[in-house]
């Protein structure tokens, strides 16, 4: 059953773009849950940031995320195009 | 069969969050499995929660762990909304 | 619903090739959504369009997203050859 | 056709934990039969087990080859909870 | 429908080993379009073929795709042996 | 249509264990196309295997493709046990 208070109620969408938003907030979840301060979260920030490297690497999480939102959604091949 | 005394009785879960912290769960496991000793596991942590490389990284071992639990759960899309 | 000022209004494609430009346009995303100024993100590019380590990254994360967008369009099993 | 001499008769286990340590198995046999010296690995243990990087990437590992066990036992659904 | 003169106009192939090397072809492609100049591609070519981590992930990369390929080829399963 | 004559002939293997060592040499072959030169892959081998990180992540690769291998085979779930 879905909780509305949840941070993750659901893993549908209306639309790809909401299902990509969704991943980028599971890939930074698993951050937030292992470094809870925002304070030291700011600092990273401000590292990877700037460094290609690092922003690949998010790139490539946000993807795995993404294929799991878009396989939730069916892909949302049943949205109107 | 499932047990009751294992630590990973079943890969189902009532919710999508329910099912992330159960990929969190996965991910922390396979290095306890190889690293025994909570006390070298808390220096390791001083180090990596600093890290953001390593921060990434983590995510990156939940997002793949996430997908076999999601799938696991066909996406929670019998779930009420 | 898909929405036609979207930056991703459809996981659909005519042909691979375009499914492949789509994978490419999901990579660069998580990019600028995280880095979202021009200017460091084009330093940044002199970097990392030299360095075989990240291009070969880059191709890692194109990978991951084509998986997805292939899926979505069932492999293009339908397109006429 | 299944063999009982070998280190991989099958992919089934009978629970989810099971298949978790078959995962570790897996991961840890790449290593085995690319570097068949058990006094080498014996030394790169001790450097891997304090590398949180390294011991990230093995959970990693894990985790892909977990997906792959999981699938081929349909995540354990029909075992009784 | 399919282009004859994309250098993707499918995902089919005749053999496995085809496909494989339809894999290749597509890891290559996202540092190609990346990095558009033959010659740096050329430099980054004597740097990376010596490099044993580089040749590793480099393999990765091929992995992925050949996922995608044998997926969308049915894994070549009503090919005759 | 399969061909005989080919490194890769059928992703099909009669145990598990015969799909693990079809994995290593997909993961190996993308190596071996990129640095035909086996004196310098002999080279690189004295490095890599001593080279915990290294291990990990041909570790890594054999996973991937020993996922594409297991589900070539549906998991060789029709194997007697």
């Amino acid at each position: 059953m879905a909780d509305a208070g949840s941070w993750l109620p659901t893993l549908k969408t209306d639309t790809p773009e909401a299902g990509y938003q969704l991943a980028l907030k599971l890939s930074r979840m698993a951050v937030k849950l292992t470094q809870p301060s925002a304070e030291v979260r700011d600092e990273l920030r401000t590292q990877y940031e700037r460094d290609s490297g690092e922003l690949i690497e998010i790139a490539h999480v946000v993807a795995v995320n993404f294929q799991t939102v878009a396989a939730a959604n069916d892909y949302w091949r049943s949205a109107r195009a």
